[in-house]
């Protein structure tokens, strides 16, 4: 039973990238003409900073830049008429620059919030730019008191409470919120509680698509004042829907399922991808194959990203490598329906090999000439990027990344890491999920034990404990910021376990140089875990 | 004449480097009763976050890194007997985690001062990390009343002056301050306005050394009520030194130069080096050697940092490369006395011409063979490093930085980029500085003009506006933020202008992956300026 009476409520859960000023002020104002005629919507709700994207960082800065977000404003203010009321994100500098949900009805601004709570943990740096709001913010819209929040407060009591005291019968949350596993979840629990303390249903319209290190999981939904799931939108999609009030008060609309385990982690890395080469200008990607898994993942995740016409693969054959390898690599591309091309290093070891000896001499072999290896892989696949104006993508996952097992300016070349927020048993988890969708990474590859391959009979495990063991420690380590005593993992002696965390700080040096991926953990390294490079503590006693 | 009635102040202005608890905890003990013993200090003023280091960073978010702090402070509490006071900073979890100034006396905590004014613009996220202190700290130190203040504090009006309403004769301001051009002046220059507003003397004590992109010049000092200076220690060294009251009321000391101009900015990249290099766990460095003048600075930083003994130069030819440049290479490491090799990449070249001509066939020579050159010596120089484990030097300065004019993997490789934050210009202020010191960079090299011969008469002024106008179009639009429209360069015209403005938005990618570097400038890339990869925004109409 649909209440006539209250607003039909649209929610424009839309990709906003950041900078993109012109182009986001377009579809906004294309957006309201589509609610208003098509949905007969009374109110339409953009994202949290919808007209310049989330997050502009430094540009924040920049008077010039703020100054053409109010032209903008201007201009998606001028198209709110013939009875549509818009919810619109926005920064804009009155009283210092605010993190602001703008109300646009009869032509003009009617009301403002500004956001409230600014976040300064993990990815976030809004103390950084933004000067907090101190009011709440409720406006009048077809008949209904609607309250207006921006992201972070709903996740404090204040801001839906001071609304709710100030006569609002529904709250809005605008939202740039960046997905990790588990995270729509924790979200939607958050906002139910805040529903059912003050007893009103809450609206909440989240961002859609990647931007740099983040990826905006949308899964837009309402709950009612009882905290129930009224109305969900699908998870990393683009989605223009109404929801309408009916009985019980709560707003309602289809109810998509959830963004949930490994299928909403490989969505978050095929949206991630896609955003990132296409917002950067390329139109597709170059990568090496290995044999390995990390290398097939990465090529299956490009495809379904952009399509298996604009995938490039690479095998590049050293005297090390195992002509299961080869098969392997082949056999990847095939599935896949990738273009496949093989290049020999064996002839450019032999010459850096000469070229190097007279300074190597009376130096034993190491781990230097395993690098050279790599790093002729890079080059070669940083000349094929420039040359034929793809973007090479780096295949390597955070288990390696956080121990070092990697080689910089070797494998760690690229200008995007789709995996580097992965786990090394959560690439196994998603080969094995994406392979049920349709053949994708050949069961060998699967099946085969991680190798570098950079020297005779290397097994990774070698040099690292086992990866069940390695991904559990850096779990218990990494996100719950567990101390090294209190660690507890199967198998793990205290020796090892010290190793490992002495390796993890000890290579923050070469993740500073790595390529940038998209955090789909509660803690990724890169702009969500700061850490100095330079630094005399591990906390480790042995 | 001295006021034997009034505490002798004596000021730490040392290097306590991250995260190196144990050191920096016996250092503060050891210099407590230095204080005490050898200088008769009543008081002795360590900077900010002093047992920790300054910044820890997501250290803070750790607590068994906190509880290591708690222990450390228990062991300084302890030391502090014998009629001394000592104020001393840490991060302490109180309500929250604090940066704290902790006076200890008579071997035991006697007041606490909480940060109040937490930055979190250009390098600070104090924000991020700790909880805002809302009330002074006054303590009786033999017989005056000692305000206490942390760093941002002493730059607004509150803090000093509530200390000043709770009876203090002297406020204290200890403080972790990096260096840039020009900062030590304008630090003194807030200070003394402080004083005077206040009526009261100001003791400013300051961290020194290098922490990954920041370097502390030291140059503590002291100012009267008049706000005139009174005493103050040197620039970029370690100094334990004693401020005595004297006429007037003032803190008096010995008065050292202020570090400024060319002097300074050439220490901040040798210390910063330094303690890069030695904090890493690195006895020495290599480095490439083009002819040119950057590397030759670099060079001549390394030397003064290191020594000429750990420092190892490479001069790596191709068929571009002019004679001149070997032979100005060749003179540079003479005149510093430096090992000198060479490694002709001509065969390696020429391999991967071989290697790669089946897939770039169809294609015209570009800019590819010219990185991949680049990527060569990259290898090379890092197979160097790897094999005699010395550090490896990026001589890249900030104005090609900008624009993208350098290769990624290739002459950006390398773990430290001394001039990474210097402009074109100013390398070359830079080198006639430090050749009136004595010789360091041939003066073939300082006329030469730049090219980086990665193809036959390659100019950089092919590419880029001359130095000159295009260093003073990135201080303008960097240092000032100057909208494109306000830039005012002679002989730049508009278009140029927006082309590179436009390349410094679009070489983002590059800047992400670059080695870190020191700040020495009003914004430095990196830490300082942060901005995002993927974005739309030039704010250029042409």
């Amino acid at each position: 039973m649909v209440d006539p009476t209250a607003p039909r409520i649209a929610i424009a859960q839309y990709a906003f990238p950041v900078g993109e000023l012109d182009a986001n002020t377009q579809r906004i104002i294309d957006t309201v003409a589509a609610a208003r005629d098509e949905l007969q919507a009374d109110l339409v709700v953009f994202p949290e900073l919808a007209v310049s994207g989330y997050p502009p960082d430094d540009l924040l800065l920049r008077s010039d830049f703020l100054a053409a977000v109010e032209a903008s404003l201007e201009r998606i203010a001028a198209a709110c008429t013939g009875g549509i009321t818009a919810v619109v994100g926005a920064p804009v500098e009155r009283g210092g620059v605010r993190n602001a949900a703008l109300v646009f009805a009869q032509g003009r601004e009617v009301a403002c919030a500004f956001k409230r709570c600014l976040p300064s943990y993990s990815v976030f740096d809004d103390n950084r730019h933004f000067v907090a709001g101190q009011a709440p913010c409720v406006v009048s819209v077809a008949g209904s008191r609607v309250g207006v929040t921006v992201c972070e407060d709903i996740w404090a009591p204040a801001p839906a409470a001071d609304a709710v005291a100030d006569g609002a019968e529904v709250v809005l949350a605008i939202n740039a919120s960046p997905f990790h596993d588990g995270k729509p979840a924790e979200r939607q629990a958050v906002v139910a509680g805040r529903a059912r303390a003050n007893g009103v249903p809450v609206v909440y319209a989240n961002m859609v698509g990647g931007h740099d290190e983040v990826v905006y999981d949308g899964g837009s939904f309402a709950v009612d004042a009882q905290g129930s799931v009224t109305a969900r939108l699908s998870g990393f999609a683009e989605e223009l829907a109404v929801f309408e009030r009916g009985e019980g008060g709560g707003w309602f609309g289809g109810i998509a399922e959830r963004a949930e385990g490994m299928p909403a982690l490989y969505q978050a890395l095929v949206r991630a991808t896609a955003d990132y080469v296409h917002g950067n200008g390329f139109s597709g990607v170059v990568l090496g194959l290995s044999g390995g898994i990390d290398s097939a993942l990465t090529a299956a995740v490009a495809v379904d990203a952009l399509g298996a016409a604009r995938v490039q693969a690479v095998m590049m054959p050293s005297p090390y490598t195992a002509q299961r390898s080869l098969d392997d690599a082949r056999a990847a591309a095939e599935t896949l329906g990738i273009a496949y091309h093989e290049i020999p290093i064996e002839g450019m070891m032999a010459d850096y090999e000469r070229a190097l000896s007279p300074l190597f001499s009376g130096y034993p072999v190491d781990v230097t000439e395993e690098n050279i290896q790599a790093r002729i892989r890079g080059n070669c696949l940083m000349a094929l990027s420039n040359k034929w104006g793809l973007m090479l993508l780096a295949a390597g996952n955070k288990s390696e990344l956080a121990v070092g097992y990697a080689t910089l300016y070797g494998d760690m070349c690229g200008g995007f890491a789709p995996l580097k927020d992965v786990y090394k048993t959560d690439v196994y988890r998603l080969a094995a999920y994406r392979n049920a969708l349709g053949p994708a990474v050949p069961e060998a590859i699967i099946e085969r034990e991680p190798t570098a391959e950079l020297r005779a009979d290397q097994r990774d495990q070698d040099s690292l404990p086992p990866y069940p063991v390695l991904d559990a420690l850096l779990r218990q380590y990494l996100e719950e910021e567990r101390p090294e005593h209190a660690i507890e993992v199967d198998g793990l002696d205290p020796a090892e376990r010290c190793r490992v965390i002495r390796l993890l700080y000890r290579n923050e040096y070469k993740r500073r140089q790595a390529a940038p991926g998209v955090k789909v953990t509660r803690r990724a390294f890169g702009r969500d875990r700061r850490y100095p490079i330079t630094s005399g503590w591990s906390g480790c006693q042995q």
